[in-house]
């Protein structure tokens, strides 16, 4: 079931570097796009940046509204992630066609994509140098939810695989999150 | 054995958002700190963003030098990566007290982190707003280095456990590299 997540524990989901799903809507489009390059800036309040190349479709979308989510797709989900890293928006609903469920935003416009397991609902911060010469966004967390059966109080439990998170490396080959390991401080 | 990476691939190096380890010289000082807060953010030339807190030893020594190494350490060095983290290099010094070896970087003057899979060697592009606002790096990746049983012809080839990455969630906690898995593009 999908729950709140607290904000000051929300940039957490993407510690451990997973790849996402980021979704915009503006003027009565949305659309979504898979991204690598996303990772916490600050606990709190919370930001995060991402990469959204300038010319997509979802970046056009995103300089509209000033909004965007973030999900985390899972194992169960590869082949729709990879698959809307692929192609555009311009083209194709990539909703309908590759048959990805979305719900509303509890704050911003845009949807958050069902079957993920954690998810972010962000607001543009103005950074217009960094976005035009790095197409680098900051943005503030104004809303955060999860899988309340896989993000436990602030930490992850996969019990299934087909839950874990994945972590793309190129040309559709991505590892999931593997074996939880607890380190101890060196004396 | 440490291989040099082509620039153009370099970046892939962090695609699957990886814990790193950041080091940094100047003025005769050197220092190593965890940094789970690191991403590709272009790929020729390739770019990377990271976050490197003020008031920080390491913040102090990229400031003074502009430059910085990133090591993609393995659960082998999952320990030493975590303590790191914890502890300040003012108050030690953490390369001799927890047994971090380093080799020297060939362009900048950060060292390597020995025992890591990967490495790049980073300078700074000057973006005083997001550094003083978010404590936000810009840099562009000037050399990079892979471990050639490890990272084979710019893929990951984890056969040993101990030479997985891992990452960061909080607390010690972490999550080594899984399961590589191959999605196939949707119809």
């Amino acid at each position: 079931m999908r729950v709140p997540v607290e904000l000051r524990r929300s940039v957490r989901l993407l510690n451990h570097g997973p790849t996402t799903l980021i979704t915009a809507s503006a003027g009565g489009r949305t659309n979504v796009m898979a991204a690598a390059w996303v990772m916490a800036l600050d606990f709190n309040p919370p930001k995060i940046a991402a990469v959204v190349a300038e010319g997509t479709f979802t970046r056009e979308l995103i300089d509209a509204s000033g909004e965007f989510t973030v999900s985390l797709p899972t194992l169960a989900l590869l082949d729709a992630t990879y698959t809307v890293g692929e192609c555009s928006g311009r083209d194709v609903d990539k909703f309908a066609t590759y048959g990805l469920q979305t719900t509303p935003g509890s704050v911003v416009s845009a949807p958050l994509v069902e079957g993920c397991v954690g998810w972010l609902e962000c607001r543009v911060l103005s950074e217009p140098g960094p976005q035009q010469r790095y197409d680098l966004f900051v943005a503030e967390v104004v809303a955060a939810w999860a899988d309340d059966e896989v993000f436990v109080e602030g930490d992850w439990r996969f019990t299934r695989d087909e839950h874990r998170t994945v972590h793309h490396l190129s040309r559709g080959v991505f590892f999931t999150t593997g074996q939880r390991v607890q380190a101890r401080r060196l004396p």
